[in-house]
């Protein structure tokens, strides 16, 4: 068949800043990053939207905003700070992101102006696809407040709501224009969220960089202690470990490999059974310590290793399992999460297990007795394991 | 500010393949494309949502699918043929958008499985955008049924539907994995369709390719007549002439500038005023006779080569001017049109004309009067211009 051929390539670039008090009027950091992204003559208009429960603690945030931009003003900003709740709830309910397209209708932001999102991964992951489709994208910047978007979502590429009652249905890859991470919002996060984003850092770990995995077991008293200058480093780290897979070989994840979802096929499916009671990060350090038992009852990561990765998930403070992770029988939820997650990956089941810390492997077939086994293992405080 | 800086290229490739009779069983194109695009060991599944109007038109079309990927089977079909109208009707409610997710999540079309839509540029349109945000993004097959879609809208990179009442107000940047013109389904086109297409043609010889432009002066009598290789041969190079410029410096139209715009200003306004009744081919048809005699009466191009612009626009049955472009005030709909695409680019205009025919060249300002004088000069059936 006769044809012509098509083929371009689109350069995307991004900047994931670290500061403290970033809307302090000392700190003109935000000021600058919008004066230099200049694509042509017109008036940039920023709009914030924020997280309900960060403006509660933080409860001078809206003015200091508004003083901040009657001072600095590279962009004009929309007077009107947008305030909605955080937490899953945002990207269940789409009647939230049809206000943000309103509200984007509404003050004319255009493709030359910003949409700002504060607040922890779910806001930040609703309000970038408001942001992608809008205009067929308008310019969003990521301010994350939580340990997880500090160190994970907040600095990747992708966007999502759920819909039809599946998590992260309706969504696309588009970069925001810019990342800020703020280690004074950290402050106010409850230990339980705080918490929750280690998990992406353990995993992380696991599979890229064995160093960092000996420096999370030699700080994990600092971490739970919440030392900052300790949880900054993890979260630097941590995010450019992400941002450097994102730039490698697949950062559209077109592919079937997914490494950054180590541990996360049967953390999905524990979220969904809770219906979001259990946090994404809890879920997930429940599923790196599956994953990790599993892949030595496999033949792959020693005993001694395995163990080291259920005592650092149990020394951050992270429960190892969960009664819905037992498997009972052929219809056990956990074994359907499975299925599912194989039809979503199109019929091929692509998984990521454990060589050895720090070194990842991909596997194509689980085997149902030995997910009992480890779940097992692991309801009995994985003292079975040394055994093995 | 410290930072860590993100920088990667995402490398886009599709085919825009020319055939007759695609799903006659011995054309095996379509299924060789299928089985050569395999990016894992899953099952792909293919979904067809058709324009009503194609399906009236051709009635054996839905049978015809089903039989050719019953004989060829590098995809999995879904039996159900999806059928929905054409027409802009189909961008503005919503309803149809949310019928396509509702399909794709019922049949557990993924990542690795394909959404194909036969029909018109608003269909394509609004099925691209289904499967852009679909799983972040399901592959799409466009399949462009008439002569715009085939030479234009259809073999670029952008989707959308009309929300809050503008056009295209929500969309994205996502290209299909391939494009299939089958100029079979040009025979059974109305003559109003048939020609809306030709103004794009005629758009793009102007800005791109003054040799394409005498081809058209040529060959007007031969589109009037619906003669098949000379449209062939229009719709080839029109396709080509896109193509190349979105390869070019802005795929995804980060900047202001919009060359394949021209003539467009006007257009869209028309279009929204008079609710889709004038066709999207027919108001460029006059936006692009405004903007040449507009560009004339700026110092630009010459008298000759306006009146050539015009007389093509005549010859090939278009009227070049409507009551609702004439400006007598100055909150003439045209004028409110010209102020609102200047919002939405920002605050800074940027509108192509004509330096001669084949060479565009961008303005930043539009003169009220000399678009009220362009206007009359039109309404005189561009007698006057010949006088300027
Ligand atoms: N886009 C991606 O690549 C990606 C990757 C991983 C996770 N995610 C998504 O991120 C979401 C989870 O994000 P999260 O863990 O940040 O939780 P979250 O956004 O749900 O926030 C958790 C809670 O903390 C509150 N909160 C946020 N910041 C606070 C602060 N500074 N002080 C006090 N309270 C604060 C929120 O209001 C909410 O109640 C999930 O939907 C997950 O799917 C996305
Ligand atoms: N995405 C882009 O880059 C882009 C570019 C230009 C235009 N567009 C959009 O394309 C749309 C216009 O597309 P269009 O001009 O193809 O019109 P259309 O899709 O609205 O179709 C016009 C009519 O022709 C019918 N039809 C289609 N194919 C037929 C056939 N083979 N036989 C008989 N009837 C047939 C349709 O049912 C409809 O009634 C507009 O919404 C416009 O905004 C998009
Ligand atoms: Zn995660
Ligand atoms: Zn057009």
């Amino acid at each position: 068949m006769e044809y012509l051929q098509q083929s371009f390539s689109v350069r995307f670039e991004y900047k994931t800043f670290f500061t403290s008090g970033l809307f302090e009027l000392s700190n003109t950091g935000f000021n600058d990053f919008i004066a230099a992204d200049s694509t042509s003559a017109s008036i940039k208009k920023i709009l914030f939207v924020v997280d309900q429960d960060v403006l509660k603690a933080n409860p001078k945030l809206a003015d200091q905003i508004r003083r901040y931009f009657s001072i600095h003003k590279a962009a004009q900003l929309i007077p009107e700070i947008i305030a909605m709740p955080g937490g899953e709830l945002i990207k269940n309910d789409e009647g939230f992101f049809s206000r943000v397209l309103q509200i984007i209708n509404q003050y004319n932001i255009d493709r030359h102006s910003y949409v700002a999102a504060i607040g922890g991964g779910s806001i930040l992951d609703m309000v970038g696809y408001a942001a992608a489709v809008a205009h067929r994208g308008v310019k969003h910047i990521r301010i994350p407040t939580t340990v997880l978007s500090q160190n994970d979502s907040g600095v990747g590429v992708k966007n999502s709501i759920n819909y039809f009652g599946k998590k992260n249905f309706l969504g696309t890859f588009v970069p925001p224009v810019a990342v800020f991470n703020d280690d004074q919002f950290l402050l106010t996060l409850s230990d339980r969220d705080y918490r929750s984003g280690i998990a992406e850092a353990i995993k992380v770990s696991l599979i890229k960089d064995a160093a960092f995995f000996e420096w999370l077991e030699a700080n994990a008293d600092a971490l739970v202690a919440r030392d900052m200058p300790t949880m900054k480093y993890l979260i630097k780290r941590c995010a450019e470990l992400h941002l450097n897979h994102i730039a490698g070989l697949d950062p559209f994840e077109k592919g079937s490999s997914r490494p950054l979802d180590f541990g996360h096929w049967s953390a999905h499916k524990l979220e969904q059974l809770t219906n979001f009671k259990v946090l994404h990060g809890e879920a997930v350090a429940m599923g790196i310590a599956l994953d990790t038992v599993y892949s030595n009852l496999s033949g792959r990561i020693s005993v001694d290793e395995a163990n080291r990765v259920v005592n650092l998930i149990k020394k951050i403070g992270f429960e190892i399992t969960h009664p819905l992770l037992e498997v009972t029988g052929d219809d056990s939820p956990i074994l359907i999460g499975l299925q599912e997650f194989r039809e979503h990956l199109g019929g091929e089941l692509t998984i990521m297990l454990l060589e050895r810390i720090g070194v990842g492997i991909e596997v194509h077939e689980m085997d149902a007795q030995l997910i009992k086994k480890a779940g097992e293992i692991l309801k009995n405080e994985h003292a079975a394991l040394s055994a093995v």
